[in-house]
């Protein structure tokens, strides 16, 4: 009879990654249906608010960006420079970078380095000592396809079995248990403190760790997400310090996805990366031992280009035998999509004041942020004023995670659905506005509360409207 | 002390995965000395012959292809179409194609579906048909990220402990050993025959099979590369047949590994679906509890774009939950690269007959495939005249796989050398000419035999008559 689902790896059966399930593939269905003329729903657009993906939404690709991509996909366009510069608008920085590019790469059509291009690991070693103030070395850089497929390669390097604990964040992205599960390894949960705006909170921290080593566990690795996905926090300075110091302690490989380090409202984003550079300056010897891996992504930010999968991932104070492997891994696989490691060195070195390209690109960044900024607060203030929800002050990535209250009534008709109560208001809200937004059990939550996440990246006002209505009418029927 | 390679993963540490290892590395070393103005090295090149990577060497991508993608990559230039007519020589078949496509995809820099662009598993699945004469249904397709993430996703999911087994052609390509290796599952070797210019024996298959099974194994799935790798091979349609009706006969699902499809110099390819769909309708009933996954990539044949990531595989007769449990493994890591997946679609469409970009789009593909198989036939007459050589006809695929017969003297030097014989002398021929091919080891072969893996894709016969050179004074020195 073949595979069937009793007999195939039964890891992959158990793992779950909400972002894409259920309520994701039923909007998918609803979008079919409004497509082909269907006027029978009480909506006429599906929102995918369930996962940040700005181009599918309201944000433009940055033009400097796309315009070099299109002559590294067709270098004959070289031949006529007049032609991109005087019928097409391409200015001298693009061609300059388009040739630079080419030089080091050759063709976008061949493999790479299984790590990456050389020239690209040069480009981010330069950006993240700008942004840091602090060297990096680009042999410890590795591109990815995306920041995903970085924590897939680390945590397969990471996890030897059962009993290796990975501390990660409650809530937290489901990319983080969706492989531990895969993997076979043991997560041991450790939450956010909503009331702190979603920080860590070291004394949490500390009491998952021993339960973690009381269950028997070798934890060996604390997953940090800064800012928070699903929660849009930005994290502290003293938060991170505080955590590469309990990481010294114990001993810990600290893994740091930084993958919205330009979507920060509020303060400023600091890197793991600078924090520890900090620390080890500041005390010298104590931190030298401390493994830091961090990843970075071209998906998010005012970039955006989730569909070129590009990202690295920089790699500290680690063993040159585990990098090793770190590099076999990788080149298992080949190696990252070329064109999305160009997308990389674009946005690790985008163009600078002076240059011909500058204003567009700077007008067209700040929109995209400003946009982001003023959606996050609008929404932010409809949550405020709906009853029994409450919302943490929006501080970075692309997230709201609002807590609800719900009565008895409501999760009692959840129970008689077969669902979780948050399931069960997300699957309502789908069903009466087309809205698609993730249950906070897909991310995780203390016990007793219930959340969803949202983006903000969806355009216009209306639907935040639907949303306040929907809620209003949720709330009188099960009231 | 954190992380070392003796905490690590031992699954990843015991890994192996010849085409990027010691000796790729090496004549990356090699290159970058050269690069810098070394002069002491006795070559003034490298030769990657190590891996099918076209166009990191001669072969340039297909014209009509790169048009598109630079449209895609920056839409604004449709505003300007006159200027891409006249001032860009772009075809009006270009420009409709970008259009189509940018209508389906939206922004290649967002997120696709999960399993592909749905527009794109509809163009594939009409190409199926083409190719086949039996229909494919867009629902069993699913994007990769080239041809290995397909593979790493069938594994994942078939393998579900170390008793699973699963049967693998000696000489493999080391995908499939690696990713058996990190999934703790257990390769059940079968060997091709390389008197029969490395097709598959069924004695030797059931023999293997049966082996597996006395040795506790849950033998369930049975890989297929075909065209060969590393053998270039092309199987007769009777090798197929013989293949599935055992297949069916012990309940394996089948892993038809067919990216070199159109790399194809003596005979026809059949693809192991439409063998399949023929004895289903041969023999009704028989057949039609027979699992099938087939894959192919835009990284080899004609197009020859490794760097772009694009593949795909179709599932046959799976179970409806064992699909769902691939969509959710693929769901984890997001989706393909949405211009690799756009490629992949140019692949299988490409410009008709009386289309305008036609004329040029054919004969660029015939120069390439003139081409790989005249370097195939020069090399191979090469290998012939070399003393203790022999080497298979080339029938298809990008590799040649001869056998070397060293003298004992050569095989002390390489045990003296710490050294397997056949690494020995890679590592020889790569230290003499710059040229790097992988020994037959690591991709397997029968004991007491010595091979080495070379692609036919360097330009020039310079390099095939260095490979002669060195041949005849390293036979004279170990004489």
């Amino acid at each position: 009879m073949g595979l069937t689902v009793d007999t195939i790896n039964q890891r992959v059966r158990n793992a779950e990654y909400a972002v894409r399930g259920e309520l994701a593939v039923k909007s998918e269905e609803f979008r079919a249906r409004l497509a082909k003329g269907d006027k029978t729903l009480p909506f006429d657009q599906v929102i995918s608010a369930n996962i940040g993906n700005p181009q599918q939404l309201d944000q433009k690709p940055l033009t400097f960006f796309r315009q070099v991509l299109s002559i590294l996909e067709n270098p004959l366009l070289l031949e006529k420079e007049q032609v991109l510069v005087n019928g097409l608008g391409y200015q001298p920085d693009v061609i300059a970078r388009a040739k630079k590019l080419l030089d080091s790469v050759g063709s976008v059509g061949a493999y790479s380095a299984s790590n990456g291009v050389p020239a690209i690991k040069e480009s981010i070693s330069n950006f993240i000592q700008e942004r840091d103030g602090f060297s990096a070395d680009p042999a410890h850089i590795y591109l990815s396809t995306g920041a995903s497929s970085g924590v897939n390669t680390l945590l397969n390097v990471i996890c030897a079995s059962k009993q290796t604990g990975i501390m990660i964040p409650i809530p937290q992205y489901p990319l983080y248990t969706a492989s531990l599960a895969l993997l076979d390894a043991t997560p041991v949960p450790y939450c956010l403190d909503e009331s702190k705006n979603w920080g860590t909170d070291l004394d949490t921290i500390r009491k998952s760790y021993d339960k973690g080593k009381a269950d028997g566990l070798d934890v060996r690795c604390i997953v940090i997400i800064n800012p928070g996905n699903p929660t849009g926090s930005s994290l502290p300075e003293e938060d991170i310090r505080a955590v590469i110091d309990f990481a010294n302690e114990k001993d810990l490989l600290v893994m740091a996805d930084e993958v919205y380090q330009t979507n920060v409202f509020v303060g400023k984003f600091h890197s793991f990366k600078s924090v520890l550079r900090q620390m080890q300056r500041d005390a010298p010897g104590k931190y030298d031992k401390v493994q830091l891996a961090s990843l970075h992504s071209v998906s998010k930010g005012m970039v955006g280009e989730c569909g070129h999968r590009g990202g690295y991932f920089e790699l500290v104070g680690f063993d040159p035998e585990v990098e090793a492997n770190v590099y076999k891994f990788v080149s298992i696989m080949l190696c990252a999509p070329v064109i999305g490691q160009c997308m990389v060195d674009l946005m690790v070195n985008p163009p600078r004041p002076g240059e011909p390209s500058f204003a567009l690109y700077d007008k067209e960044y700040k929109s995209i942020f400003n946009g982001l900024q003023e959606r996050a607060t609008a929404l932010h203030k409809a949550f405020s004023q709906m009853e029994g929800v409450s919302c943490a002050e929006p501080q970075g990535s692309m997230y709201l995670f609002p807590t609800i209250t719900l009565s008895q009534k409501a999760v009692d008709a959840a129970k008689a659905d077969g669902r979780k109560p948050d399931e069960f208001y997300a699957m309502e809200l789908l069903n009466a506005t087309g809205i698609c937004v993730i249950p906070g059990s897909g991310f995780g939550q203390v016990e007793g509360t219930l959340h969803f996440r949202t983006t903000f990246l969806a355009p216009g006002t209306e639907w935040v409207g639907s949303i306040v209505k929907f809620h209003k009418d949720f709330m009188d029927k099960y009231r």
